[in-house]
C-alpha cells in the first residue's frame, strides 16, 4: 500500500505532532532535551530519586491486532509501565516509546495509537522525552518510564515482615474477566463497559502509592500484573516470607450470570487473573483499618497475614492449600 | 525441546547470575535499587543531569539469528545505545534490558548472549538496573541506558553554526564492509578481523565524546549509526544549517582487493554506510586542528564545512553534488 508507505523522518514527524514539546509542569522542570536528539536530559528534584521501569508490550503476547483498538493499545502501553512507579510509590515524569511498526500500519493505526498515548501521557502528567522507531511485521511496543520519589522513601516488595497485613486495591479479576468478553465478542462490545475500560484503560493507582510511601505505611508493594497469585509469590520469596490468605476476604470480580460458568469462576479469576494493576502491599497491623476501607473512592481490603514460611497457603472453605502461581507467565503454558 | 522450557524465573535467575549486583563504582554510588524489583532507583552525580536513550536490536531488521554470533549480540545491543551517551558527551551509568525469545534460545544461545552483555556492561562501566523478559518467536531486544553529563554540558545536535569545521573520527564504512564479509562468507570468518571486529563489537567513543564536551569544543555531536549522509543531514536539520563535504577528505574505509568491487566503492561506503558508531561532531574553527590528528590514538579527521544553506553539498571531482540521505533508514528501501 504505497499511500501508507513513509519513511522514519515522516513516522517522528506524526510522533512530534501529537506531543509538541514540552508538556506539563515536571516536563519542564525536569527535561533539558528531548524528542529529536541522541538522547534525552533529565534531572530528579532536589532530595528525590529517579525511578527506571520499562515494560514489553507485543502483539500477540500482550495484546490483539485484530482484538484491540489502536487508541487502546496506546493507553495501556504507557499505564502498565507506570504501574510500576505507582507500586515503588513515586511520581511518574516521563517516559522513552520504542515502537516498531508494519508498514500498514504507519498511517491510521499510528495516529489512533498516538491518540490513546497523548491521552494517558496528559492523565499521569508523563511526557514524552524520546524514543525509537523501526520497521517490522509485528508491532512490537516497549516504554520505559522515569518517575521520581522521595530519597529514602521507595517502597520495595522485600520489605514485608511476619505479621504484617496484606492489602490490596480494587477488585481483583476484572481485566481478565474484561479480556474473556472482548475474545468472545462477535463484535465489538462497549468500551464503557467497566469490565472492558478496566482491561482496556487501567488507572494506574499513582494516589495510593504515594500515599503509603509518604506516610511510611507499606513493608511492601508492588503492582498486580500477572494475578495475585504469581504476584504475591514474588513479594513472599523477595522479603523471604510466607503469607495465608482467607478466599472469604478476596475482593473478587463479581461474574455476571451471562457467562454462565461455574460458581467458583470468580475466586479463580481473582486468584490467577492478570493485568488488574492494582496495588498489593502490606504494612504492621494496627496502621490501617483491619476491614475494607476506601481511599479518595478506591476500595482497599485486608486479605491476609505474612508469615515466617515460605508459602503462599490459601484457606478455601476452611481447608488450607498451598496456592500455586498460576497467573500469568509468557514462559510457562497455563496450569 | 523440553530440556530448554524454563519459566521465567529461571531466565531471571540466569540473568542474575551473570549480573551478580552491585557491579562497578557507578551502581553503588547510583543505584538504589536495582534488579528483582517493579523498578530501579538512580540518583545522577550532583551537578549532573541524567542522560536517557534507548535501542532496539531486532532478529532480521538490526541483526541475523544464523549469522551474528550471540555474545556479539549481547555485546553490541547496549554499545550502540552507549554511543547515544558518548554522543551527548556523557558517562553511561546502568541500563534496563527487555529481551523476548523464543523458548529454543534460552539455554545456550542465552548463556553466550549473557557473555557478550556482561563483557560490554564491564567495558562501559555500565551496570543492569532491571528489565522485563518475555517468550516471543522472534528474538527482540530493547535496551535502555541511563548515563550522566555536568548540567549544562552536554552536546545537542542542534548547536552548528555556519562556518563550524565538520570533524568525524575513526574510519566510515568499515563496520559496513564487514556485514558484507559476514554475509557472504560460507563458514563463519575470524572473529579478530579488524572489519568483522568494527561490525560485531562496537566500541562507543565514549572519552573523545566526554573530552569535547568538558572543554565546550564541540557545538554540535551525534553518533554515527545510519551512516553519514543520513546522519549529517540530520544534524544539518537540527541546527538549521547546511554542509560543505569534500570527497578528497572522507576517512574512508579500504576494501580489500579481494572483494573486487568498483573504484569508489569506499566512499559510497563511508558516506553511507551503517554502524560504525563514530561520533560526527562540529566545532569554531581554530579550536581542534585542521588536518587529520589522534586523540589517544583514535584518528579524528575534518572533513568539511558547515554553511548557511539547508542542504549537504558534496565535492566529487571537483563538482558539487546534493548528497542524498541514502545510509540505513529501516521505513525506506535502499536507493
Amino acid at each position: 500500500m504505497p499511500r501508507n508507505r513513509q519513511n522514519e523522518g515522516a513516522i517522528l514527524r506524526k510522533i512530534a505532532d501529537r506531543f509538541p514539546s514540552p508538556q506539563g509542569p515536571a516536563f519542564r522542570r525536569s527535561i533539558a532535551l528531548g524528542v529529536g536528539d541522541d538522547a534525552a536530559l533529565f534531572r530528579p528534584k532536589p532530595r528525590h530519586q529517579a525511578i527506571l521501569t520499562c515494560d514489553w508490550f507485543l502483539e500477540g503476547t500482550h495484546f490483539l491486532r485484530a482484538k484491540h483498538p489502536p487508541d487502546a493499545v496506546g493507553w495501556k502501553c504507557l499505564a502498565r509501565a507506570v504501574s510500576d512507579v505507582a507500586a515503588m510509590g513515586g511520581t511518574p515524569c516521563c517516559f522513552l516509546l520504542s515502537l516498531a511498526l508494519p508498514e500498514t500500519h504507519t498511517g491510521r493505526w499510528l495516529e489512533l495509537f498516538l491518540k490513546g498515548l497523548h491521552r494517558a501521557s496528559g492523565k499521569f502528567q508523563c511526557a514524552l522525552a524520546g524514543g525509537d522507531t523501526t520497521l517490522q511485521d509485528e508491532i512490537l511496543i516497549n516504554v520505559t518510564v522515569v518517575g521520581e520519589v522521595p530519597t529514602g522513601l521507595a517502597v520495595p516488595r522485600s520489605g514485608a515482615r511476619e505479621g504484617d497485613l496484606i492489602y490490596v486495591s480494587g477488585t481483583l479479576g476484572e481485566a481478565e474477566l474484561g479480556l474473556q468478553m472482548l475474545r468472545r465478542a462477535k463484535s465489538f462490545p462497549s468500551k464503557r463497559h467497566p469490565l472492558l475500560k478496566k482491561h482496556l484503560y487501567p488507572e494506574p493507582r499513582l494516589e495510593l502509592g504515594r500515599w503509603l510511601a509518604r506516610k511510611k505505611i507499606a513493608t511492601a508493594m508492588m503492582d498486580l500484573s500477572d494475578g495475585l497469585s504469581s504476584d504475591l509469590a514474588k513479594l513472599c520469596a523477595a522479603s523471604g516470607v510466607g503469607a495465608l490468605l482467607d478466599q472469604d476476604h478476596l475482593p473478587a470480580v463479581f461474574v455476571p450470570r451471562s457467562f454462565g460458568r461455574r460458581v467458583d469462576e470468580s475466586r479463580q479469576l481473582a486468584l490467577h487473573g492478570g493485568d488488574d494493576y492494582e496495588l498489593l502491599f502490606t504494612a504492621p497491623p494496627g496502621k490501617l483499618p483491619s476491614w475494607p476501607w476506601k481511599f479518595k473512592k478506591l476500595p482497599v481490603c485486608p486479605m491476609g497475614v505474612i508469615t515466617s514460611g515460605s508459602q503462599v497457603v490459601y484457606f478455601e472453605s476452611g481447608k488450607p492449600l498451598i496456592l500455586p502461581p498460576r497467573g500469568w507467565d509468557p514462559f510457562r503454558k497455563r496450569g
